[in-house]
């Protein structure tokens, strides 16, 4: 049985049940489970863990590690058994949102490219165990993933111990398209080779000695689907401005007429703004991102882009399908990477990437909060956007003026948690329009920010607390007393409008 | 004459006074002059820029660009002639200073490894004029710089015009010293080939059209003395937190015997850091740095340290006679590099940098503010400080833990700027103790910060706002009615102790 995904015939006796794998957990362990942005997550045995969690006497907290965010409520159900005690480097469940900002479970907020780095280096702790979906194992015990390489490929090979989930769901004809190359522990690195987004550096699956591989499990679940919103009038509009401007861009001769790779962060905004360059004049553009989402097979499609590399897939339901049932068709426009590499500064600035990340809120300065609601409450966490932000030639954080019918302002005198700061942000964009910050001192930005982004029901207030601050001197003139003013009038009468 | 200084006699002829050279600058013009932390800067045409706007009835404005900080009072003879609309990307002049916290002069505070890479990408507006010291010319006309190579190289490339100052007071013996590689403008650029400190990828002077070269001026004067203050009792206590720290991590297992090579930013506090690594058990230490400072020299006269790498070299004045008397001893264990190149994402991840920068104050989650003194009044600039912590392995903030005899905390409940962000601060250490927060929450880290880093004095002020802020809840607590307290509280008695 399972000849054709499991090649390596001294592996096949290690199948086994989900439950039977997840014995090989231990309270206290740390875990590495596959996964990013729901595409390839382990499916079965971190819900073993779970229901072990729940009814066995015996305490069962790990630590668990993953690419990014995991499908099939899998977050929501290791955080209602008790499971997780310590849960990086991103995530996107409403529950264990609760339960982190709560400070039940330590979650830790950490550029994606950055994980494994400080795994490798012994300073995360040693990894017990590695839970990898796979697509298939080869002839000589290589673990081929399936639609995201995330962080598995560090995972499997700085793991004790293996656990591979070959989910039969997922297409065989995925393999080939993943290439895996792992930089070597420092001080003795060598560049890392990627001079364009379809160079293949590595390999096309995850070599590891095969007696760690302690347990196969068969699965045969598609991935979760995505859950983004499609593009509305807002998001086409800042879709708009944003190509009216890398027009201007090229036709000063700042850009090639193809543009320089673009990425897309995770989310509604990103992918619909990155939708827009389907309509836009640019020809022949690449994709150098992490999340390939819906946009991206538009661009694709359209014939608007020659390549995409990424760290994972994630679709929409009707768009999986009608991917999946036809990747060859993709095969030679397609790879996927290790999100340390799709996320490497070193890359990030060689390319001089496009980076277009979603803002939670911005304040007239550029600064970006990315991650925390009123300052304090996680929402998912910084993901990539550090990554591409700090090294893109063109940092771009976009968002609608406004949320919840007008009440909050994304646009804020200071913002209270400072994700990006005003050194790595280039430009603002909103519905309104665009504020090109590159090289304005901050009096310049606060300028164009306010009356280029902010919503006009906000700009008066706005100009109000820049001008008071202003009178009272400074390079970035903040009026301390009154900084957070939006937010804490928002916190006392369900808006920040006067 | 000077044909040991101008080997190319074509070129003898442009040479002329620095009044008459400083006509070649007009109103509104972009202007790049060399100088990284008072070495190596342009010491004649500038002040001649700054005597002509004195005296002229034209108005005389312009955008200044440099390395880093100048010295020989040119930015404040420049802003006090009113010849400064624009600075950047660094300076710490006191009266420069005030003129920008007026909002006089814009002033653009810019990572130091991006001014350039701007500046190609026509981002920046177009050169005009470079004004480059030089310690020869080449028989090809290549300039040799002096004393730091900061953004010289570029600015050369770049402008339309270039003016050479000839300093013989620079020793003609640092020609050699320098390794000049400039990237490719991107799209098309291949890795930056230096995987060790001591790696020569370039040339030793730099090569440009002859024809550029509008005028030549002889000069004779040495650089500022820089003005670190000697360690102290506090900086030594910092210092073996710092090596007992890495003694640590090198016993775990986590970093080789003879460590990763070190960073240490502008100032005192990082300066007598490194010095004290003179008396640590490591050996065969190597340092990638932006300023060689003097403890850079304590390394390397001791033989703790094997080799140096840096963008200018800053030295007090003692140190001055004594180094520059005696360059042949240092030759092979010393190299200067454009700012771009010691400052790059790409070589600062690849080699796993320890960075040590000083922060003006750091929060109880470990933001750091480095630049912005009451948050508002910009002290000197981010200089290289995110460049190197955002991608070093290791990045450690250092600060005293009070100031102003006790009536400034540098450990505060929130950031009111935030240069560096939770993400990307892996060590915050003061006199008190270190903090070393990889991996941790923020509620984990601020307890670690709170106990081992902030002065007794705060302790229990900072402990009731983590209390009372922690009971409202979220990821990162805070309350915002109260988290610039110790802020306000300051302004308002001079104290922040209640």
């Amino acid at each position: 049985m399972y000849e054709d995904r499991i090649r390596c015939a001294a592996l096949r006796g290690k199948i086994t049940s989900a439950a039977a794998a997840a014995q090989l957990v231990r309270d206290g362990m740390i875990v590495g489970a596959s996964g990013f942005t729901r595409a390839g997550d382990a499916k079965a045995v971190p819900l073993e863990i779970a229901r072990r969690a729940r009814e066995e006497n015996e305490p069962l907290r790990i630590t668990l590690m993953t690419g990014a965010s995991l499908g099939h409520d899998t977050d929501r159900l290791l955080t209602e058994a008790g499971a997780l005690a310590r849960r990086l480097p991103f995530q996107v469940d409403a529950t264990l949102r609760r339960a982190i900002n709560r400070g039940d479970v330590m979650f830790v907020d950490q550029h994606l490219s950055e994980t494994v780095e400080l795994l490798r280096a012994n300073r995360l702790g040693k990894l017990d165990l590695a839970i990898i979906e796979a697509a298939a194992i080869t002839e000589t015990g290589g673990i081929v993933p399936t639609t995201s390489v995330g962080n598995s490929a560090s995972f499997a090979i700085l793991a004790e111990r293996v656990i591979v989930e070959i989910n039969l769901a997922q297409p065989a004809a995925l393999e080939g398209l993943h290439d895996i190359w792992i930089p070597e522990r420092r001080p003795q690195r060598d560049p890392l080779p990627i001079v364009e987004p379809h160079d293949r550096i590595g390999a096309a699956a995850i070599e590891i000695p095969i007696e760690k591989i302690a347990a196969i499990v068969i699965t045969n679940t598609p991935d979760s689907a995505s859950t983004v919103l499609p593009a509305d009038h807002d998001t086409a509009l800042i879709a708009g401005h944003l190509i009216e401007f890398f027009q201007h861009e090229v036709s000063r001769g700042r850009l090639p007429k193809q543009l320089p790779p673009l990425q897309a962060g995770i989310g509604t905004i990103a992918n619909a703004v990155l939708s827009g360059f389907a309509a836009s004049p640019f020809e022949a553009l690449t994709i150098y991102s992490e999340v390939l989402q819906d946009s991206t097979f538009d661009l694709l499609d359209s014939g608007k882009a020659t390549f995409a590399s990424g760290a994972s897939i994630t679709l929409s339901a009707q768009r999986q399908e009608k991917v999946f049932s036809e990747i060859e068709r993709y095969r030679d426009r397609l790879v996927l990477r290790p999100q340390e590499v799709s996320n490497h500064p070193e890359v990030i600035r060689r390319l001089g990437l496009i980076a277009i990340n979603t803002a939670l809120e911005a304040d007239i300065y550029g600064n970006v909060n990315s991650t925390h609601v009123g300052g304090t409450h996680m929402m998912n966490g910084i993901g990539g956007s550090g990554d591409f932000a700090r090294n893109a030639a063109y940092a771009v954080f976009a968002t609608k003026s406004v949320a919840k019918d007008g009440r909050i302002s994304s646009i804020v005198p200071m913002v209270p948690h400072c994700d990006h700061n005003e050194h790595d942000v280039d430009i603002v964009v909103t519905e309104r329009g665009l504020a090109n910050l590159t090289g304005l001192a901050p009096r310049e930005r606060a300028m164009s920010v306010i009356q280029n982004c902010a919503h006009p029901l906000y700009r008066d207030l706005l100009r109000d607390y820049y001008r008071d601050a202003a009178a009272l001197g400074g390079h970035t003139p903040h009026r301390l007393d009154q900084a957070f003013s939006f937010h804490t009038r928002f916190a006392a009468t369900g808006s920040m409008l006067p």
